[in-house]
């Protein structure tokens, strides 16, 4: 379709981290390409959060993405909490209606769709490594999706056991030599930077386990995702995670949904082939 | 050349006025295009100009064109004045270097080169309707530019003698019937709306002018305009001046003054042919 100039209609949304990032102005940029959609994004960085979060209210951009360090401290600035976002003290999504802020949380959205899209027996036993934002995120979708026999692992013990509690999981400071069938990495480790070459779970772990979920989206293969491919496990990938998180807001600000070829599409715009190809396995998230 | 992807690294410059149009956008982003810049041009309206403005600073957006009615009202959240904006108290273009916000007047600078490039004598009197921000960034024009013989036209006493007497012009209520070489409109005689059939002028003192200057852009061709046309007068149009003030506003974004062949090229895109043939008739304005 014909994507009309930009000019006074034309719609901003926009993302606002620490380190921001390509993918996502790659993403909504296709996608209002492929749907001829009057809008246009853009990512910021900022020093001074309130004030850009007001002029985001102040300007009429439509939506705003919320990255590290921004998810908790962005919560005050808002009208409105939707309630995975309050569930979770985290929010990764605005979406501005004439002035009136609303948070939303769209990694829980997402986690929740990829569990679910994968089909995987909610009975299956995790260990899952973590206890920051996100993973409170992933803690509580596997949660919504009928999960009930984890485990947190998290060195720092008020954070692990607050988060294990709150789910009804298990929590260990250290991960136990008995693995589990789902391994779950919410950790940095594996992450581009100085934990790159760290693998999430010992070797042995891997072999054993029959699912392996990895949050780390950068690289989009970790050494944990590349173990587990190589052991030809079931994978979710983090990369699969941003894709789907960033088509939840691109639905949030636009009312619209995309074809799931079209989302095949923008994904191998804004991640290349081989994610495309791997969101392209998934069945549609939601009909 | 090739423009790239939108991204981290592009700079969002916008407009913040009380009725955005789609010109601006569309002659900055042309240029943009021409240029293989790594920016994108937006326009905006807002209803809380401080957070607006905040915003532009938070954000990082490198430039803001300022319209009505926030020419007067956003000199107090800027962080410094450029000469012509302080001794206009008007300021239509912002600035933003690493979240320092100047502020200047292109209109200014717009009027001054174009009377220069019409090579107008400064020894031509002349008669000036309206006694506003944009009235007195034409006054001051033309002051900078050696004009001296000038008769400033307001009913409202007080404006049009402040006006007069700050660069040394007389001041008269009513048009005289006496006309003057150069008659100048910075009223809203002849702008689309309720006065768009309004001539600034009598006719018969078009038929015995020399040159026709009327600042209202929409229509491109006023009544004012369209008349002096006829009678063969040297002619500078209220299109012009916005296009010669955003090719100023391009300048202090960008740090790029763009070829004449390209100015009249994006002057296509955001008015038409005919404006743009009209800009091809003018000298380079500064070089």
């Amino acid at each position: 379709m014909t994507q009309p100039p930009i000019g006074r209609d034309t719609r901003l949304c926009m993302s606002l981290s620490g380190r921001p990032g390509n993918s996502g102005s790659r993403l909504h940029n296709r996608l209002y390409e492929l749907l001829g959609l009057d809008y246009v994004y853009k990512s910021f960085s900022t020093t001074d959060l309130p004030a850009a979060i007001g002029g985001v209210r102040a300007l009429g951009i439509r939506g705003c993405a919320i990255s590290m360090p921004f998810k908790e401290a962005v919560i005050p600035l808002l009208d409105r909490l939707e309630d995975s976002a309050r569930a979770l003290d985290s929010v990764n999504t605005i979406v501005n209606d004439d002035g009136r802020l609303s948070g939303y949380n769209t990694d829980y959205i997402a986690v929740r769709d990829l569990v679910t899209a994968r089909a995987i027996d909610p009975a299956t036993p995790f260990i899952l490594r973590g206890s920051g934002g996100m993973a409170r995120a992933v803690a509580a979708a596997l949660k919504a999706c009928g999960f009930h026999a984890g485990t947190i692992v998290a060195r720092n013990r008020e954070a692990g056991e607050t988060l294990a509690a709150r789910y009804g999981f298990q929590w260990r400071g250290e991960v136990p030599e008995q693995g589990a069938a789902m391994l779950i990495n919410v950790t940095p480790l594996g992450m581009e930077g100085a934990e790159s070459d760290t693998l999430a779970f010992a070797q042995t772990m891997i072999d054993d386990c029959d699912i392996a979920f990895d949050v780390v989206a950068q690289p989009a293969v970790t050494p944990f995702i590349s173990a587990a491919e190589a052991a030809g496990k079931t994978l979710i990938s983090g990369a699969e995670v941003i894709v789907m998180q960033a088509i939840e807001q691109f639905v949030l600000y636009t009312g619209i949904r995309p074809e799931p070829a079209q989302i095949v599409d923008a994904a191998a715009c804004a991640h290349g082939e081989p994610l495309a190809q791997r969101i392209a396995g998934l069945t549609e998230p939601r009909t």
